[in-house]
């Protein structure tokens, strides 16, 4: 198997920390809300579990929070309702334990500092990365997991291959590339999701749930424009040609996420074969209109998600550059889109 | 109940960490290695344990690492020895799921960082103090703790009283001070054995045990001299008489650390009742010849454990001249004691 590479959030409470810079995904975790917990309450089968059980959650990718606690919560709320609506009474609910996962490099510190108070669950955190086994046999009860697993676990080396005809020279990620590059990205997040589902098979008890919320991208091969992620690459590229950056430099620099379309996450769950498909419902997000006020605040955002990646490949020290002329392209748009054009619900139940 | 204060052992891989300045208390679970090994393989109730369970094994103030992963994998050997020795073959060992605890002030993005590559169990951080309840009911198998229990949680508020009889003006622990002040801290003690025990037993199966090594200083009353706690006790009173820090500030300081006697352990155990005492045992330490090359080391041993709490109190600023000033008090001594009578080894198993 080939290393998982770590993409670490922006740790600490920092200006570009993703303790402040995480809204979207927490708009996302807020947008599925109510879906989650009507899946939950309609299809989780408690009566599957013996009643000794503690009853155990991850989220998976959970970062250096607060989004994962809402997630957790909402989570939480869900099964509680459950097991009152099969007429057990309050003194029969199991004890919570909360699993926490995420890379081992992500701020741990930060997270189990900001833990909510007087929280009716135990909590751990379980460093590494998802693409591998986390948990013992069968010991999961609910896996949820918030735009997360469009990560994938490492850039294809055909894309960094001058040889190959899916080098992806000149860009920075897949969206107006060529087909083999698309294609690239593609077969590996397909993958990642063949491991991510194998072991998730293994951790979770019959019965139990899969909650995951995607930012879904590409829905039959069309790709959208103007996205934050076409600003970023532009700015990339206008860093090279003022020579800020080399051209290698440029080339050899892809974003490690895919996002997929429903058909995709639906062929991975079929290939798999342990889990039933509960859901999968498309949100499409509204198209933003470009405000000079917000640009700032969304070249933060992805400041704060993208950081480490780019400062490790294009060095600290222009850092600062590069995200001020985002933002400046930002502001210069009429319209663009948040970098998606769906979040993606998959509800899976294990067999 | 009273709040409980939190003191973390200094984080980070830095000159002055707890990573790098341990090994004495790596020392400690070396001295014990042989003995925990010997009494988990006779004594652990296997046969009490359904076959299908994970095994759960906890290192409660862990701190962050190396020391805990070395004290982890001894008892991981002796479970899996006795596994072997119960006549079941390799394929019927549980799969083990290792939980780190610790305040969650604690440096876990360090711990988790330098864990050890290829473990042959599932890791989890835990956060929280373990003088209140951590885990789910009846789910660990093993609990460890080394040189972790003698910190007690919180100041007794009489020792900073004015007109308590156990007011410990001048002093900075209970060594050389009035049988009030002692038993102050001894009384602080006992309820936090109290409580340990008391979650403890709500948390371990029956038939798991509970391994702790504990620094134990006081046999029959006897107070030693000369300890490291004594001249870091003198250095702070000279910097009081210097005026480089007030008075006052002194005499509200006190270590949080109790170091109990073998009768104080058992008497703990008997009040809970729920635990089978299985060993008490003292490891005699031996008395240290002052090395003025050493004086550093041990210095800085001191400094790991201690400088959040001495800085919180007395000033970020002064702790290199305090840490200078308590080297060179150790330089001067022909002869010193570590700061503890002996090793404290108490075993025991829940009912």
């Amino acid at each position: 198997m080939e290393a998982i590479e770590e993409y670490p959030m922006n740790g600490g409470h920092g200006i570009y920390s993703y303790a402040k810079n995480s809204y979207r995904q927490g708009q996302a975790i807020n947008a599925v809300k109510e879906l989650i917990k009507e899946e939950i309450t309609e299809k989780l089968d408690i009566n599957k579990f013996p009643s000794s059980d503690t009853f155990r959650i991850v989220d998976m990718g959970c970062s250096a929070g607060p989004n994962t606690f809402f997630a957790v919560q909402n989570v939480l709320e869900a099964v509680e309702k459950k097991y009152q609506r099969e007429g057990l009474d309050h003194c029969r609910l199991p004890e919570f334990q909360v699993f926490f996962n995420d890379h081992s490099s992500n701020d741990f510190n930060t997270l189990f500092t900001s833990l909510p108070p007087n929280t009716n669950y135990y909590v751990a955190g379980v460093p590494g990365s998802f693409h591998v086994r986390l948990f013992p046999e069968a010991s999961l009860h609910i896996v949820i997991s918030s735009y997360a697993i469009q990560w994938i676990s490492h850039i294809p080396k055909e894309l960094v291959d001058r040889s190959s005809p899916a080098w992806n020279k000149g860009r920075t990620y897949y969206a107006h590339a060529g087909a083999e590059t698309i294609k690239a990205y593609a077969d590996q997040f397909a993958k990642d999701m063949d491991n991510f589902f194998h072991f998730r098979a293994q951790e979770v008890v019959p019965g139990g749930m899969v909650l995951l919320t995607i930012p879904g991208g590409r829905l039959d091969y069309q790709i959208l424009s103007n996205t934050l992620y076409d600003l970023l690459e532009s700015t990339i590229v206008d860093l090279a040609k003022k020579g800020i950056i080399s051209e290698e430099k440029l080339d050899s620099f892809n974003v490690p996420q895919y996002f997929p379309s429903p058909q995709e996450m639906e062929a991975a769950v079929k290939r798999n074969g342990c889990f039933s498909i509960e859901r999968i419902e498309c949100l499409h997000d509204e198209k933003k209109q470009a405000n000079p006020k917000e640009a700032r605040v969304f070249s933060s955002h992805m400041r704060a998600g993208l950081e480490f990646l780019l400062s490790e490949h294009f060095g600290h020290e222009i850092m600062d550059e590069l995200f001020d002329l985002f933002t400046k392209k930002i502001e210069e748009c009429e319209v663009f889109d948040m970098g998606v054009a769906f979040k993606l619900l998959v509800v899976l139940k294990r067999k």
